[in-house]
């Protein structure tokens, strides 16, 4: 059935398969000492634009979270999340399991705003007591959000005045970091990233890969030992060519950009179909993922046709719903939707 | 050049490569749920002979070993183990990190013994202060161990009934599994694991895998909710898949065993190759695995012309080197390292 | 200067000290197993009407809410609690380093409402995501709460219900549990705890002890080997005596109560002295903490003649003050704020 | 019954008694910030001769060692003791629930030998595969060990110089450091530790005290934000004053020292009785704790008159026994036993 459910439902792009083919009986190093891996390393560091980039290939999104946010964090500190935020709802308690709690501010959309979160700095400090709670130790956010929306370069410079001036770490998680660069309505680049960024990742899973994640310390400051805390977490890949194959794929030729920019200009075509159509939105979004309001007997009616995610109760009778686009998403899917919501009307 | 360095440096099987390219367009729902998963885990009950089995793909060892040790004990227990266990020596204290000690008992050549292992039980409860130390809580082995050796069918059940006789779990790391039952030595089959582990995990990185590990409680007895303790390890792939099509073609059509039979021939013929040519083993194992000593100028120069690992010191003008064959390789390497070792003669 | 800042400024009640001074030549065994805590357990089983009740004794209130969470939690769980719960904002991130995360309702005057729980719980198992959440494995509810503030027997009996419901335990945290017995506004007794709770803990240290909580599991259902938990989070004392001879002292002749009531008495002397003073209540609450709203000039010149605690900013011009009775508060403390409250108008 | 059993089976000294009941009445601020505490830092202080020493008053040896160790260790690394050492046999596994392993060493009579530690350190970074393994990240000794025995100066230093070659802490429990002090064989003063300890704690528990040890970071090194830790950990009394009056007492007049001196004069008097009456020694220490071989049936007869503790099964008809002198043994239960020794000749 025609598919706008999510962006990790089917395999990878053909160039990642054909390099494992490729590169299947070559001998290497494990542990990601293989020649793949620096080669990704290398083409990476060139798109971001720094030489001294730091760069770890992890198998997950949360694993990513977790480790990088603990090994940042001190004992007595926890982080600073939209409520909405990954770590702090959907990964089943990943980073308390670490021994941190998950501070959580109002979410805007998914994302948090700078001036709240000076507030919050400003506030714990001014109370008497603050030696009893938990530090605010860094600030996690993701980009696109949960709810696919993006921060401008002037919201991260903000953000990154915040940290600096109570000398704590901003964090970046881009599990769909590549539908955030592609959009036609950003002004944020990789080197926006590594300016205001401590650590940030490149996400694979969601942008074509078949799994994998690129952690970037932009400065050379990953944390001492890093590689030692990846293998305690149970995140180091005896194979480490695998992830290495895969993110060298990404930046050849551009291929990381190319699959960003398949989705948003799906979605863009998408967004104009569901104006067109008739379609209430609940949010509108700069990315790949767009948020409709749906009458309760037409979502039923369209679900026999096409599937997309219940994303959360609207009132009695409306619910909203989510059609994401992908790196993989052909003309002919819009073509079949755009069909089905004209048969609707 | 010519490597006897391990059983990972290679890719993985055609097969699964194939596999991928056919079912990479397929949609499918992620997180493990998708239909190869569901295929994999039937054709693994099959070959097990249990129908109710409960079976987790997880990514790499020392992830299923962390989270499923962690995941059996209450927090008053450590796991036992051998002093050369993986868990013991090699994973960076992933079992420490989630709070357990690991109580380290004699090795056999990398195995446990049951004798000693109930000494070591009786013992403890013999103590009047038993209640201030770290309870035993559940028995640790690996098969193959650390050092390619196999408990006999009799070892694993006197290790279970110890095990019965104090109520903890035996747990077997079945990394290299492939290779143990396929030795030409072994009485030991998957009933057998089945009738004396609590839950054991066949190792699919080490014997022609990209990447996983299938876990199986075979008596459908994994904790509750395992599926979230997975989640917030940091373990669960969005793309389940990738773990689902790899074990579905590797218990397809024997392709598991096959691989496992390749190795333990070609570690056959190495070891009669060795002896022929009068090296000295310091270990002659059953599986993939074989130990000799070198004189260290002899070393050197066999290093010229092949790969092989480092494995201790033996005496100041000693060294025991590891040579590992895999299920990838091919008689022409062992016909090249036969010319190898004649030459140094 | 005279002080109505808190219920743990001054040391104990003097029949412990002098309990102190006559047991301190006995020769006793140690950790937890002399004759004093003995006999202490038997009185508080007789005093609460549970003869199977388990009781342990802590050091403090922040070390027993740890250790009773996670001891009663499974990994993949979290404690709900009111978002003002002592767990949530004032232990320093204990619950969290536990590995385990607050989930926080709003709060009531620090209290939870039965009915939230419920809706909570209900709209968390309806997600269709929620195995990726944070599973919510228990209620913790202090009584009194952080703001003084009193449940009723009905709303204990509606959260037990809810709790049942779902199969979590209710957790209460007695911290100040004496002042909570002694109101004149409660219909809550130790029999309602014991019916409700599957645990909680009776408050010394703020009710006329030097240090102590004793934890009730009320009916003989304590976690398996919770000695050996007590003494890996560093909480169980060699000279364990020191908590017995503590409570026994607390529990003879009704010391316990006497010292509630006192606290109770001046507190219901303090609100009237405030009232007739025409001062103004943020919180009028049951038991021995008031809050009053001082304008900022007026709280400088208060200051210089009495202490009391700051609570939070009321407006630009305004104060919310905590003014606190306690087991040991004199009625010439009471005597002494009356002259001077009269003097300041 | 006579006992010879521990140090802590008794209350504590009179003079703390006293100093409880005369401050008892008095108003202080919580949390360790009042006047004792601070008073009693600064005389620890004058003690061992470090004005800038950093002191923490904590309730007992295994939440010292607990908190101490975590925060001290980077996550990749573990703390070396000798095999015999508290932390890694009787803590019930408190450092690995914080997430670190307990890398043993042989004990020598309870005690490391620095250039065991040197080669295990130079062994595992010599070990190629040393990034996937636990890190030695600190050394753990006790002073005296569990076996009463002591470290001379020159040992002390040497454990110094290995930790300074490798960067890492020494750390120095001292949970019955008086007796160490007092011993009639040692050339280790206050100044011996804070030239060669990174940290160590002065035991009140086992020395006089009812509870607490002083945590002292000789050079002013503690920890950043350690107050927030040990709140985290459950160990802040609200009512600090407690350890403060305690160790104000201690150190006034020097009463610890006296308290070290009883029981080491009660401890030689002792040895020499059972050397007299043809005792067999297992352990003859330095310090207040003497192991004896007993025969079996003299055990029996022995203990119906005096306790004194279990140690360990020597052969099959004898047993190893421990006498312990105290701060608190008088000469008249030193005559007491020395009659019954007599007489059982």
């Amino acid at each position: 059935m025609l598919s706008f459910e999510s962006d990790y439902t089917t395999g990878c792009h053909q160039k990642i398969l054909e390099a494992l083919m490729k590169t299947n009986s070559v001998s290497q190093t494990g542990y990601g000492f293989d020649e793949y891996c620096i080669s990704a390393k290398d083409k990476i560091r060139k798109e971001i634009g720094r030489e001294n980039a730091e760069i770890f290939f992890l198998v997950g999104g949360t694993q990513t979270n977790k480790l990088t946010i603990s090994a940042l964090l001190h004992n007595y500190e926890g982080v600073i999340s939209a409520a909405t935020g990954h770590i702090n709802a959907h990964e089943a308690g990943a980073i308390e399991a670490s021994g941190h709690k998950v501070l959580s501010l109002p979410s805007h959309n998914g994302k948090l705003d700078a001036g709240e979160v000076r507030d919050y700095l400003k506030t714990f400090y001014a109370d008497e007591t603050y030696t009893h709670m938990v530090f605010p130790g860094m600030v996690y956010i993701s980009h696109p959000t949960e709810y696919g929306t993006l921060y401008t370069k002037k919201e991260l410079t903000d953000l990154k005045a915040v940290c600096d001036d109570y000398n704590i770490p901003l964090y970046l998680d881009g599990a769909r970091l590549g539908y955030a660069l592609a959009s036609k309505q950003t002004d944020v680049t990789y080197e926006t990233l590594c300016q205001t960024c401590h650590a940030f990742y490149i996400g694979g899973t969601k942008v074509g890969a078949l799994c994998g994640e690129a952690l970037v310390f932009p400065n050379g400051n990953a944390p001492k030992n890093l590689f030692t805390t990846i293998k305690q977490n149970g995140a180091l890949l005896a194979k480490g060519r695998l992830l290495g194959v895969q993110f060298d794929t990404l930046f050849t030729d551009g291929l990381y950009n190319e699959l960003g920019n398949n989705a948003i200009e799906k979605a863009e075509r998408l967004k104009k179909m569901l104006d067109e159509n008739g379609y209430r939105f609940f949010l509108k979004t700069e990315t790949n993922q767009q948020f409709v309001i749906l009458e309760n007997e037409q979502l039923k009616k369209l679900r026999q046709k096409v599937s997309f995610s219940f994303w959360e109760k609207y009132d009695d009778t409306h619910t909203v719903v989510r059609f994401a686009t992908s790196w993989s998403t052909p003309d002919s899917d819009l073509d079949a939707l755009e069909k089905i919501l004209k048969d609707q009307n």
